[in-house]
């Protein structure tokens, strides 16, 4: 069984009387309705790739594993509805490379998609590098199929772009990460393949001209904008001294830089030219200091290779403090600042790795021991900087799970962030659809 | 009371203890918790524009209308962040003007803007016109605040593009038609304002016709293309009879048309190129028959007016039996043929009056008397129409309600096309949220 109990960072393993690998949709309702008869807990577990432990079950051994991964079938694909049919033990690969095959784009990605499930991106509203143009998970799914608490097999499988016929139970069961039934299959949406994408890196003062940038880009460029990323020198810096193979673009440093991806329904012509007149702009306006257009494909993946390889570079580096938050878009730049202000008065000298989908207002805002303090002694503070950051973002209304979910690990946060009238309706719901409290227990609430 | 009873098309007037008009969500709140301990239905109320009794109260009397007209607040506007936060009282043109005054473009467009309000929008997941680029208001709204049935006010007001942490909340009260708390505010997504729109109609030989020109202009236009509606010859037939000042642009007749809109935040040079191209390319691949462009602004209203005044023109020729339906896109032309047939069967030389937001695999399908037939007389068959029209499409996994919801009126039908497991899932998230049962009663469930 080990593989199943041991958490993707290898933080932790716990321990199960089971796992369970069935071969279908009502082979998992009748392991659900075992369960239920016999009030033994269950795990769900997709490609086990989440980060808030939500995938693996705890330490006291009652509860069985439910591993997905045998439901991998592609069930349908209709290239004129746009949609495609999913078990949801399918990797999120397979479903991008099946609907690539008829012409179509289905657009989440992310780095674990060789290794993740759709089950487990829809347990978790998985986001990704697409959402500013795509959506997260949930906007990309029409129906789902459901085995509930009780191992009823819910036929939601709609492939419908509007249906108004009672309650909303797709996005309940969407990103609830297990606790109130199995997701076991999907209709997710498809999209025109871009004929062209096309990348920028641009070199920027300080975060603000950030948001100047994006609404320009927003404005000149409208739904071609389809990547927006920001990150700071020190970001890149890490990234150049643990993997001094890559190309970094510009011989001065400058303070942050934006990673700006345009897609073109058209020609790449058309979105080079788009590309090019909005960096001319925002250079005219004093917004970019300087800016790399990548003039191939090969050019657009090596800036693409500096963002991915930021997290990587930090954990060449050592363990840090990780935080993943969303923020009103216009926030960021006063949270940033007042934010580093406030974790470097009580952790001086500490080091600051801030980074993300800023177009979604999405941050990854890690923290790093300062110079010479071993990594691992400095995660003996994680819990006061994890204070310091979360009441930081509570403060302008922002979010301390962005795309990574609640598992385990972030469920005191929680509690300490939601209201008590936002936890009551959550745990009535919870009592509404799973009474007896076996559907993945300890995790979110 | 009398203008809070009667639902707009005039068609039932119920009863109310009172009606009660609160300022705010604090008055809201205390009005609920009021009936709460003496156990007095609510039944809540926007601009009453909804086209299902969804927000009238029944004959009995027992219930008090809360009209939400008086919060009609634009609360915050951030034009970087792309949001406004408004009360649900707002009327959504009132809305969409405040965007527009700030540039940006808030997309929920439907006929009923002059008078329908956002909490009723949302009550229902309204469609409208620019849900192929858009979607629907679920996917326009970031963030709610609700008066729970207990009468406590959750601020899930939350102006973030991601958010994973715990149930979505906001979803389940989007679509509930007030029957599981009542909508006071919301934070609504704006988008860039497009620099140009271009509207064509395109003459095609049948509605699979329609299909292939989608998937061409999809694939040339991307996101570009935000209208895609299909009308028979028999309803452009109906608006000239109706409404013989309005310009038809063909001579010649086809059997179907298909209204088309782009829009392109480049230029208005951009998107006729486009629109041009696309029609060629169809014309050249035997898709479409004939075209005409409009060349200005007033040529595309122009041709949205046909479309708009489909409905009018049916109104003005007499009642008729109206089903406003979804289907997999791919599945429409099927339908269209195998429902016809059905119908026609039934009742012979009856009239179908078939439109509607293809794209979004949205028909409006119609059904009119046979010439000389009084149209009062045929409405006794409205039952046995209904129950052909939504057998044909459950036999397409389609939904029998795509953008008006189910209110009072469809209740017994949607009884008969959800399964128990559905139904019970709904009835236990009911229970939960409103153990009393006393928000908007005999509403959807």
């Amino acid at each position: 069984m080990a593989p199943f109990l041991t958490d993707w960072r290898g933080r932790f393993t716990g321990r199960a009387l089971a796992v369970l690998r069935p071969a279908d949709p009502d082979q998992v309702a009748q392991l659900v309705q075992a369960c239920a008869a016999h009030r033994v807990p269950l795990v769900p577990q997709g490609g086990k790739t989440g980060l808030v432990l939500g995938s693996v079950p705890d330490a006291s051994g009652s509860a069985v594993v439910l591993s997905l991964a045998r439901l991998n079938r592609v069930r349908a694909l209709d290239p004129v509805n746009r949609t495609i049919t999913v078990d949801a033990g399918c990797i999120l690969q397979t479903i991008q490379e099946a609907a690539a095959a008829v012409g179509c784009l289905f657009p989440l990605s992310l780095a674990a998609e060789g290794n993740c499930s759709i089950g487990g991106n829809l347990s978790t509203n998985a986001g990704g590098t697409a959402v500013l143009r795509y959506g997260n998970t949930r906007e990309l799914c029409l129906g789902l199929e459901v085995v509930t608490a009780q191992g009823e097999l819910w036929n939601g499988l709609r492939a419908l772009r509007k249906d108004n016929t009672g309650y909303d139970l797709r996005d309940l069961f969407i990103g609830a990460e297990g606790t109130l039934g199995v997701i076991t299959g999907a209709v997710l949406r498809l999209f025109p393949q871009p004929k062209a994408s096309i990348t920028a890196l641009v070199a920027i003062a300080a975060p603000r001209q950030a948001l100047d940038l994006l609404t320009l880009a927003q404005d000149r460029c409208g739904a071609s904008l389809t990547g927006f990323e920001l990150m700071s020198d020190f970001c890149l810096r890490l990234v150049g001294t643990h993997f001094p193979s890559l190309t970094q673009p510009f011989v001065t440093r400058h303070a942050q830089y934006v990673l700006l991806e345009l897609s073109s329904s058209e020609s790449e012509e058309h979105a080079v030219g788009l590309l090019e007149e909005t960096i001319a702009d925002a250079i005219a306006q004093d917004i970019a200091d300087d800016a790399v257009v990548a003039t191939s494909v090969a050019q657009s993946l090596a800036l693409w290779q500096l963002r991915e390889h930021i997290p990587l570079a930090q954990a060449a580096a050592g363990k840090n403090i990780k935080h993943d938050i969303a923020l009103p878009v216009s926030c960021i730049a006063d949270f940033i600042a007042s934010t580093d202000a406030r974790v470097l008065a009580a952790y001086p000298g500490c080091q600051l790795v801030c980074f993300g989908h800023v177009g979604d207002g999405n941050l990854h805002y890690n923290v790093a021991p300062p110079p010479g303090t071993a990594h691992e002694d400095f995660l003996a503070h994680q819990d006061a900087i994890n204070r310091i950051v979360h009441d930081s973002v509570a403060s302008y209304a922002g979010s301390i799970s962005a795309e990574h979910g609640i598992g385990a690990l972030k469920r005191d946060e929680l509690k300490r962030y939601k209201t008590d009238v936002e936890l009551n309706m959550m745990r009535a719901i919870k009592a509404a659809l799973d009474p007896l409290g076996i559907m993945n227990p300890g995790k979110i609430l």
